[in-house]
């Protein structure tokens, strides 16, 4: 879509100069290339505005002028909000009308009562069971099984070897909105995806939700436990493996061989280091810098000192 | 049903002058009208008795005498467990057998292996895709989106422009039992509903009960993220936002634009204030009355003193 | 398969006079019977050594002299992860190729788009609704509501006036991994099954794991909420009462008319004495041998002393 449609359609009065350069979608400051816009809305991230190589960045007016000369400002008093109504443009369709039949590979068993969108690619050797719902443009690998009633939305990816269990939805959306000044809030249509990796098991009713922009992405061999819930942008590093119930927020990245136990969670935006181990119910809110090592609790302590807390804790009792 | 035969049918021997009136059904005492049959088990309830339009009440012997004189009492040892009886008598069919076809407005798409049961409506430009189950009565508006393998209960209603994601199970029953002598869990069946408003977003593998009486309410703009669980006979406010894990208990009132934090949780019968947010983790097990407030942890308190004890907490350690 | 063929495909190279018993699976060293192989990986289990009936045993060198004449010692240094490669050669075919079509009762209802898979038997007036799939040698009684989109995995089996709510997932793989020196998860084949008694009802999007041998057992009345998570070779006593988004770590075992509040979790391997209640968010990670008390917090303490010690801790604020 041309640039200058879509400021019109935002409603963006103080913009001149327009590019005529076509856009093709929305990313972050740092991941946008020439033909995409970005937005400004969180101070955090002012260091990423000046390397952009974004066609054009939604921006209040007080940081405009830090808006690199190959960038154009989109000036507005709610870049967020703006981005939401954007988001809205370039959302695919719920359900592509023309597109490929299924490429289905040697001795793959397609079940009765599945749904194949278009586009979709299917490698040998797998099998996909009855009620599962494959969307449109899914890559699916060999060797794959995908039980009953698992739901993958449109553009994901599974690799090979994997175990998808019963009742898993994958690339649903993640739970993004801007928020109007009435308290309304307004979608930030989830234009990513979900890419899973090879030798990777999912167990049952867990839900990976797709990125914003990008890619949510569960790296090869990690293993998830029952009614997981890995937020929009997650990264789950190589061998990494999450139990149940566990509740991993927006853009939680997490190494390789990283340990979750039972109910434990992240808030967003943070690292955990490789090797760590987090005991269950611990709750992680910074980063975990340093690997190899356990954590425990709420709020998150070393796990040999949060024993020994709960010691001095129980003898408040005497 | 005729109160003679519900009261012989319960076992109830010491009933006399029964009025021959028809009776539609159970409630509680507050919303009973003069067809309905109505309990008391909990002396907190007693206030509601006097005021009650109910046609009879279970009841204990000792408090018989409050009942007001357009009511009749129905003495019993165990109002409840018969509260259970009866709500079994009520109880309306699994299927429909009989009823009308589907009423399907302009441009909706009904994907293939949904299955739609009988008097059905469901608005224009709406989708329902492939593998949902859309029971006997259920209304569902327009511009709503119904994902794969969503469920749907007999007699709830869906709004205009609402999206639910996947998995999710709209309509189940609550969970309620009364508890005999010998430790058995008696079923009290759920005859209400659940009514969801316009423009709610819900996440996928979410579950939300319905009534055991009246119905569980999901207003206008509310957004709820993945597996989330809402309990019988909630009522969530206007733009309320409830990220995912969250758990609600039977019976939590939540006002408008309240934010609920990932795995936060309430216990039941209480409600929450306007504008009241609650921290990730948070169980909030009283009324908050004061709105525009954060509040965290469990046991719950006010955000900052929340965060103070932590680091009072930590010092224990030293 | 032969005995020699099993140790030949697990690589082991030292085992002397192998006899030539039929080895029919993989089981416990308390449970393993004559035909089975069994394991030793963690010493706790060293006193089920003595006493086991197993043909032969995944054992360490160092272990070995400990193991009884009637059984075989196959000296591994890492008897876990062989033991989940042997797991795989007994796992039994996702789907039956060959089998009995399904036997199905007097007045049962199997709805549109249901899967049936091979030997399945339903009882009388039993209703199977919409979307379910009932996979192999699954046995459903009688008067039992299996709602729409719940999955049954092969083996397992359903008593009795049963309600099992929609998107349920029954029998799907305990979560149980060896580990590589690389860091590399190996699958242990869930090879058990799970039994649900009768009068049992479940919630929607709970899971219920099969067990790795032998059965997850859910005992006659019991309750269980939505979105509760039970692992491998749990055994829930009759008329025990879990409510929503509990968890239960594998091979908790919980006697008779134990109540667990909302969110509450066991950590694995452990017992709870009957007519036990968890207040909701209730961490056990120690059997309760003593039956009848209430505990609350975690780490747990009894109810009272642990509302004494939050009125303690509230108090450090000041």
């Amino acid at each position: 879509m041309n640039l200058q449609d879509i400021v019109e359609n935002l409603g963006l009065s103080d913009v001149n100069q327009l590019k005529t350069v076509n856009i093709s979608g929305l990313n972050t400051l740092a991941d946008a290339n020439q033909s995409e816009i970005s937005f400004l809305d969180n101070k955090k991230y002012l260091k990423d505005l000046e390397s952009t190589k974004a066609a054009a960045v939604l921006i209040k007016e007080e940081f405009a002028s830090l808006v690199p000369k190959s960038t154009l400002a989109l000036i507005t008093d709610e870049p967020y909000l703006k981005l939401a109504l954007a988001s809205e443009i370039f959302a695919p369709s719920l359900i592509e009308e023309y597109g490929k039949d299924p490429i289905i590979g040697e001795n793959t068993v397609i079940m009765p009562n599945v749904y194949l969108g278009k586009n979709v690619t299917i490698g040998k050797d797998s099998t996909i069971m009855a009620g599962s719902y494959i969307s449109d443009n899914v890559i699916i690998g060999s060797d794959t099984i995908v039980h009953p009633n698992v739901v993958v939305y449109r553009d994901c990816k599974i690799g090979n070897s994997c175990i998808i269990h019963a009742g898993t939805i994958i690339g649903s959306d993640g739970f993004g909105f801007a928020h109007t000044k009435k308290g309304e809030h307004v979608k930030i249509y989830q234009n990513g995806n979900v890419l899973i990796e090879d030798n990777v098991e999912i167990g049952s009713n867990t839900t990976i939700d797709r990125a914003v922009f990008g890619s949510t992405i569960i790296k090869n061999g990690v293993k998830l436990d029952n009614q997981v819930q890995i937020a929009h942008n997650c990264v789950l590093g190589e061998h990494t493996i999450i139990t149940a119930q566990v509740g991993l927020s927006g853009s939680s990245i997490l190494g390789r061989n990283v340990v979750m136990g039972g109910q434990s969670a992240t808030a967003g935006h943070l690292e955990i280091a490789p090797f760590t181990t987090i005991a269950a119910r611990g709750g992680v809110t910074k980063s975990i810098t340093e690997g190899g090592k356990t954590w425990a609790g709420f709020p998150l302590f070393e796990h040999r000192p949060w024993l020994k807390l709960q010691g001095k804790i129980a003898k408040l009792l005497k």
